[in-house]
C-alpha cells in the first residue's frame, strides 16, 4: 500500500519512548565497535604524527594529499571563491550575519561581588585560546555548518581557529566549504578527517597543532574519537543522527508538516522524523502529502527508508500530550505548528531548538535564522545544549581576603580541615592567625 | 640532606612545561588500563542492575549492604546529626552561606530577542531533572566537597539530587558526610561507590534512578567510568591529582607559602606543589620553614612524597615570568602571594581558582569563601572550568518567524539547501511560499 511509507501509531507517551528507545539502543552499540577501531588510530597519530596521518588520509580519502599540500593554501581559497557562484556568497553572508547577531547576545562579561569587609569574590571570563573544527567532506559537506562552529568562536574570541575536512579522492575540498570557512575567519584548512584527524587536533604533529577544544559534527568514528581524547582536549558533545518532532494541532497545513518530516528525513537513513498530531484527519492528508511532494525530491530514497523505519506519526488526544512525548524524548528539533506556540514555551523541558508556528521551519533553522544548528542528539537535550559562545570561553574564579576577613572565618576554616584530618590545610590558616 | 625534601630548579617557562608534563603523560597512561577494568563493571550493572550493584559493593567496600539497605534512611541521618559536633556543623553552615552565595550570581536569565519585523529568537535556560553525586569514601571523605557539589544544584533550581558513595567495611556511611549531604539538601543517598555507581547513576537499577548529569571527584576507577558513560549523561570533568602554583615575590612570607605549599602536598602523594619565587634567598627560607612546620602534619609522608616527586621550587627572573609559567602551565590553584595582585589578574589566562594576595590561601577557597573548590586539574584548566550553575542548567534556543519575515529570506534559504544537495530542505520553504 502507498501509505506505507510512514507509520501511525495512536499513542500515549510511554508508546512514543518505547518506539524511540528501540533505535536509540542500536546506536549505543554501533558506538561500542567503533571505540576500539578509532583508539588504534589515535594511538598511531599520537606516535608517529604527520606519517600516520598522511598514511591514514591516503588509506580512506586521497592518494594526492601529502605532508607538503596538506594545508590549504590562499590560492586554493581565491580559486574556490572563482568557482562559487554569487548569489550563494550573498546568502551565505546573510546567514553569517544572523548567526553572528544572535551569538553576540549571549557573550558573558566576568564579574565580581564585594563585601562590606572588603571581601572581593569574582568569576573570570576568557575565550579558550585554540579550537578545532571538524567539517565532514563528500555528501554531508554542508558549509552552513563551518559558520555555525566557527562563528561562535569568533565571537567568543578565540584567536586560532584550525578546521580539518577530508579531502575528495582527487585531494581538492569543496569550494563552498572552504568559502564558507574562509568567510567565518577560519585560519588554518587541513584536508584530513576522520579519527586521525581528531587525533591531530588532539596530541598534536608537526604539521598541525594540538587545541584547547575540537567542536563539529562527523560520522561515528570521528564522533567515538572525540570521546576517546575528552579529557586532554574538551569537545562539544557527542553527536548521533539528526531528529525532529513536529507537535500539530487542526490548524496546521497538511503540506507543511509532510515538507517538514522530508526535510528532516533526508539528512540519513538513521534520522527520525515523528509527527505528534491531534487530528487523524490532518494525518491522513499528512500521508497523502508525503506521497506527492517526495516524487520532486532529489534524496527519495533516503527519505522513504527514514521514514518506513525511524519515523512515525502519533495520534494525541491534546497538545498537552504531544507536548508530554516531547520532554519524554528530548527531541533535537522541535516544531509547534500550532494556533498560539507562545503558551506552550514554558512548559517545554527537553529539546535543542524549538520552532515557533507554521512560518518557522526547521531549514530556516538550519540556514538562516540566526541560532545555532548543531543540537543535542538522540535524547541528549535532557543534559546538552546547542553550540554557543559558551562552549568557546572558559571560566575562572578569584578570591581576595584581607587579614582581618580571613581572622573572623579562620577559627571554622580549622574546623573543617581538621574534621576532614587535613592538617595542613588547618595549618595554612593557623600560620596566618599568630 | 635534610633540605632534599623538595627540588629548586632555575628554571624559564619551558623547563616548568617539561617538569610537569612528564608525571602528567603517567597520570595518561594509567587511565588507558583503567577502562577496561570499568568497562567490564559498566556493563554488568547495566545488564543486571541491582544484582550486580550489591555484588560489587560486597566485594570492594562491605558485606553488610544488601538491596533493602543501600539506601540511607532518616534514622540514619538524625543518627549522623547526633554523632556529631555542634561546632562542626556551624562551620559547615557558614561554608554552605557562602556557597550559595556566590553561586547565586551564577544564576542566568532566559532571554529573547526581537526584531523590528516581528522576528523573535531566543534562548531559553532550564535546570536539568536529575543529578547524581558521586561521593568518595574512606580517607578522602570530605563533607566541604558535598556541599561544593550539591548546593550549585540546588541552586540552578535542580529537583532531585542522588548521591552515591561507598560505605565503610561495616555499612555505614561517615556521618559527617550524611550531614553535609542533608544540609546541601541531597534528596537520596545510596551505600555504593566506584565504577558501579557511575554505572548506576547512568543507566539506572531496580533501586536507582538513571540521572541527567553525574558529578564529583573520584579515584581514577571512578573518573574513567564517567568518562565511559559520557553522552549517555553528562559528567563534569575528568578529574586528576590536585595541584597549586604559587607565585611571590620578595615581601612574601616563607611561612604561609611553606604552609601553603604542604597543605596541597597533603592530598595526595600524586599532589603537584610548586612555588615559582623570585627571590633565592626566599626559596632557602621556605625550605627551612617545610622542614619546621612538617612535623606537626598529620600526614607527614604523603607531603614528603608529593613534594620529593611532584613538588618543586622554580626560581624566576620576575613576576611575569612566574605568570607565563602559569599560563603555560594552567595550574588548578594559582596563589599570588605578591604585594599588589590586582594588576596581574588581567593577565592570568589559565587557572582554575586564582588566591589573590597573602590572606587568601588556598584552604580559604577549599572551605569558607564560596567559589566552588571543584577544579579543572591537570592542565584542563586550558579548557574546563570550575565547577557552577551552569553545569546543572540546560539551554534551548527558539525562532519565531512570521510568514512576511519568512518571504523576505526564502531564496536565500533555497539557494542555501541546493547548494547543499538538500532539496527537500529547499521544499520545506518553497511549500510556504506559494
Amino acid at each position: 500500500m502507498e501509505d506505507d511509507i510512514i507509520n501511525t501509531i495512536f499513542a500515549n507517551t510511554e508508546d512514543g519512548r518505547m518506539y524511540l528507545s528501540n533505535f536509540r539502543n542500536k546506536e549505543e552499540k554501533n558506538q561500542q565497535s567503533a571505540i576500539a577501531a578509532v583508539n588504534d588510530i589515535l594511538e598511531d597519530v599520537r606516535k608517529n604524527g604527520d606519517e600516520a596521518l598522511v598514511k591514514y588520509t591516503n588509506k580512506f580519502d586521497s592518494k594526492k594529499v601529502g605532508r607538503d599540500n596538506i594545508l590549504v593554501t590562499d590560492r586554493e581559497i581565491e580559486n574556490a571563491y572563482e568557482m562559487t557562484d554569487n548569489e550563494f556568497i550573498e546568502a551565505l553572508k546573510t546567514a553569517a550575519q544572523n548567526i553572528i547577531f544572535f551569538h553576540e547576545k549571549q557573550k558573558r562579561n566576568s564579574w565580581m561581588v564585594t563585601k562590606d569587609n572588603g571581601i572581593m569574590l569574582g568569576q573570570q571570563v576568557r575565550p579558550l585560546e585554540k579550537v578545532g573544527i571538524y567539517v565532514p567532506g563528500g555528501t554531508a559537506a554542508y558549509p552552513s555548518s563551518v559558520l555555525m562552529n566557527a562563528l561562535p568562536a569568533k565571537v567568543a574570541g578565540v584567536k586560532d581557529i584550525t578546521m580539518v575536512t577530508p579531502p575528495l579522492e582527487d585531494g581538492t575540498i569543496n569550494p563552498k566549504i572552504l568559502v564558507a570557512a574562509d568567510l567565518a575567519g577560519v585560519d588554518k584548512i587541513y584536508k584530513v578527517g576522520g579519527a586521525q584527524a581528531v587525533g591531530a587536533l588532539a596530541f598534536g604533529t608537526e604539521t598541525i597543532c594540538k587545541v584547547d577544544k575540537i567542536v563539529g559534527p562527523g560520522n561515528i568514528y570521528v564522533a567515538m574519537a572525540k570521546k576517546s581524547v575528552y579529557g586532554f582536549v574538551d569537545i562539544d558533545m557527542i553527536a548521533g543522527p539528526s531528529e525532529i518532532l513536529i507537535i500539530a494541532d487542526e490548524t496546521a497545513n497538511p503540506s507543511y508538516l509532510a515538507a517538514d518530516l522530508m526535510s528532516q528525513a533526508e539528512h540519513d537513513v538513521l534520522a527520525s522524523a515523528v509527527l505528534a498530531v491531534t487530528s487523524e484527519k490532518l494525518a491522513a492528508e499528512v500521508k497523502r502529502e508525503l506521497l506527492k511532494q517526495i516524487k520532486y525530491l532529489k534524496r527519495k530514497d533516503i527519505i522513504i527508508q527514514s521514514l518506513k523505519n525511524r519515523g512515525a506519526i502519533f495520534i494525541v488526544d491534546s497538545i498537552e500530550k504531544g507536548v508530554d512525548l516531547a520532554n519524554e524524548i528530548a527531541p533535537e528539533h522541535l516544531e509547534l505548528c500550532i494556533e498560539d506556540p507562545f503558551p506552550v514555551l514554558g512548559k517545554i523541558k527537553n529539546a535543542g531548538s524549538v520552532f515557533m508556528g507554521k512560518f518557522s521551519p526547521e531549514p530556516l533553522g538550519d540556514y538562516m535564522a540566526g541560532p545555532n544548528h548543531v543540537l543535542p542528539t538522540s535524547g541528549t537535550a535532557r543534559f546538552f545544549s546547542p553550540l554557543s559562545v559558551d562552549d568557546f570561553i572558559k571560566k575562572f574564579s578569584f578570591t581576595y581576603y584581607s587579614q582581618k576577613s580571613l581572622l573572623e572565618v579562620g577559627d571554622k576554616i580549622v574546623k573543617l580541615a581538621e574534621a576532614e584530618g587535613l592538617t595542613a590545610h588547618a595549618n595554612s590558616i593557623n600560620v596566618r592567625m599568630k
